[in-house]
């Protein structure tokens, strides 16, 4: 077991002890839980981040969220998401550009500085990917000036190719730094989710190429398992009930330099109808099990 | 519209004036119809190629569906499929193996040059997608000396990366080339499924670098439709219906010098349930309006 990235040592016994302190536990693997039952859930077994995402979290109250998270002395490792930037209407990509500062000023009130953005699908009728990309592109360009004056960083993330033409034209983590590498490092990186890049033989050259650059802005797991379901959006596995070899990649990304938090994204019916606290409990044990 | 690819001209009117003689309809499009319904349904619209699958050829007979494409005037463009070739396990990849070697026998029988691989998934508990591509590597270098002695070409297909983990280790057009390109041209090439390759950046390059070393095997279309149906193989769409540039497509696979057949093939329980002439002809002419 690696135990290098612990955080300050404490007594052996101690939450902390586990290994714990770079988990971050994201809001849709126990979406059954609200903030608060999520925070302490987590603080009990020393993990000390939370991804959250703006639905649940509006839904709330931004401000009461944050306190929640405060309170229970953990931290916002990200806020999923902004993004959709590929509508061709000028009215709609308004409207994402609206929606996108707003997601901003929510990051920014939950004391997060990673804003996760996908960058939507072909919008209907579209045929050309090369040309919703660049919208991507410039709507990234537009964006960037606000989230820097209100100190977030944007985070692009690839999302699987099987997720091109509905969800996110980004397919690959060389795609997203081209996308990125166009910005400062400091203002725009991208994630690494397990989920989206696993089957991809550039991804061990294209991690260490973020992470030369330092634009490893979120580290974000969940296992491949199959039959994919209808709409493949909600088939991913807890850790370690999959093919993906999370610890391998886990290496990958620290020999690139990124030491901050490891957030557990898993989109499973199946995790949300168990009593949360077990699950929290359950994604701590496969964490150390299969990433450390 | 193009006609660059023609046969020998014919009066107008004449099915061959409709532009379908490199138009091919694979089996799996329309599997309610028989060996005979298929060939005599594709013959009335002047298709002159069929692409068939193992399973049903060998229920049907391999020598009769031949004659029976003969005797249509037709030919088999392909078949489908060799591979599977990732076990770990000696008595299953031998068992693989011998399979290879009945799929390249029946290519033979039916007159084909083209044998289809797709080269397996993951065995279960494995996570070592280098591993498993490598053991493809060397079950194509034991299958190849058989398959040329026969007069048959391999064709490594590239499945969408949604397949990678239970169907198909190699992911992408580069994949199948890096591993194509380690055998003589005229005895191993890939295959151009839209399906597979429509959403990566990279296809363009990557047909281009196909048609330079004539390693471009077969080229087969199908459409991408959402939402995905439960286990995703199902769900490929008619021509037309979804969000690939199939003409864009077909016209870098021109420009890489492929002039040999263009086959449909669309895995889609919604035309199975039609009238198979129906599904032809409609076939014919999304491939007259959306590909040509």
């Amino acid at each position: 077991m690696t135990t290098d990235n612990r955080g300050p040592a404490e007594g052996p016994g101690q939450p902390s002890d586990q290994g714990f302190t770079r988990l971050s536990v994201n809001q849709e693997t126990v979406r059954q839980l609200s903030v608060p039952e999520l925070v302490q859930a987590c603080a009990v077994l020393g993990i000390q981040g939370v991804g959250l995402w703006r639905d649940p979290v509006r839904e709330f109250g931004v401000a009461r969220a944050a306190r929640a998270v405060r309170e229970a002395g953990l931290t916002v490792t990200s806020l999923c998401r902004g993004g959709f930037f590929t509508a061709v209407d000028p009215a709609e990509r308004a409207a994402a550009l609206a929606s996108n500062h707003a997601a901003v000023d929510e990051a920014a009130g939950l004391g997060t500085s990673t804003l996760v953005l996908v960058s939507g699908g072909l919008p209907p009728g579209e045929r050309d990917l090369t040309a919703a990309r660049e919208r991507v592109a410039d709507a990234v360009a537009e964006l960037v000036p606000y989230a820097t004056d209100m100190g977030i960083r944007l985070a692009i993330e690839p999302l699987h190719p099987m997720f091109a033409s509905d969800r996110c034209v980004v397919s690959t983590l060389a795609q997203a730094l081209d996308l990125a590498e166009r910005f400062p490092s400091e203002r725009v990186g991208v994630v690494v989710d397990s989920y989206h890049v696993w089957w991809d033989d550039r991804t061990p050259q294209q991690i260490a190429r973020a992470g030369a650059d330092g634009r490893i802005a979120a580290f974000q797991l969940a296992d491949w398992v199959t039959p994919l379901p209808e709409g493949a959006l909600l088939g991913r596995g807890q850790l370690g009930d999959g093919c993906v070899d999370l610890r391998g990649l886990r290496e990958l990304v620290d020999r690139a330099g990124y030491d901050g938090p490891i957030e557990v994204e898993v989109f499973n019916p199946a995790l949300w109808e168990r009593p949360g606290g077990e699950v929290v409990a359950e994604t701590a044990r496969r964490f150390r099990d299969f990433v450390l």
